[in-house]
């Protein structure tokens, strides 16, 4: 992951991205050392670009409609230590470590904190810090 | 995962996810023993439905606009150990057995088999079967 990678082989790169028509591709985010799935979020060109520049995920907010570097409020920020891509060029995957062991808005490691169990989601996985104290100014 | 766990419960727990203007949700399968990310595709909520209740991945096929029994073609089907959902209800997460260790239609474990390195995706994953073979009738 090296801007000098990225600038090495210009952005052919980014024609083989099979971005849907709103210009977004699926993004999964992976702990690269517990392999826990982290999180899933959008990217455009812009977004990829910066990632695979800058060595720090970074998304498309498509809430915000603007760029989202990944823990520029909450400080947990991803650095990504391999970028991959699937068959189909219409998902990408970020294999990261995760600032502070949480990815989550709710304080949680994961999104994915709920499980389905019993005909109904549950939430099984801790909060490791209130939302309130990430996102105090 | 168990049909009568969802019957218990009824479908409301359906009525939590956010499913999208087509009636779509992400789904990410993860392979339950090794961690890897297989493959991301699609489910609406009969897909997610069949999936808790048969215990095998199904997933809704764009493509073919209808519901696609991951391995009906392939053999390649997926067991699901575990069904979660993110903080937004907006992507599930398979966790999976994978049957015969192939999830791409590639011949390959994971459908992620593309890295970026050197300014360019490189396949770095090795194809276990012929796709020839594996979709001969």
């Amino acid at each position: 992951m090296a801007a000098e990678s990225a600038a090495r082989g210009g952005t052919d790169w980014l024609d083989a991205v099979a971005f849907d028509e709103r210009g977004l591709v699926a993004v999964i985010a992976q702990d690269a050392a517990s392999g826990r799935v982290l999180m899933v979020a959008w990217a455009n060109a812009e977004a990829l670009a910066e990632t695979v520049a800058s060595g720090q995920a970074v998304y498309f907010s498509r809430s915000r409609g603007r760029l989202w570097r990944k823990g520029e409020e909450s400080g947990h920020r991803q650095r990504v230590t391999e970028v991959r891509m699937d068959c189909d060029g219409d998902a990408v995957l970020y294999r990261v470590e995760q600032a502070g062991g949480i990815a989550c808005h709710t304080g949680r490691e994961s999104c994915f904190y709920r499980v389905f169990r019993d005909g109904q989601w549950q939430a099984v996985d801790p909060v490791l810090k209130d939302p309130e104290l990430i996102y105090r100014r």
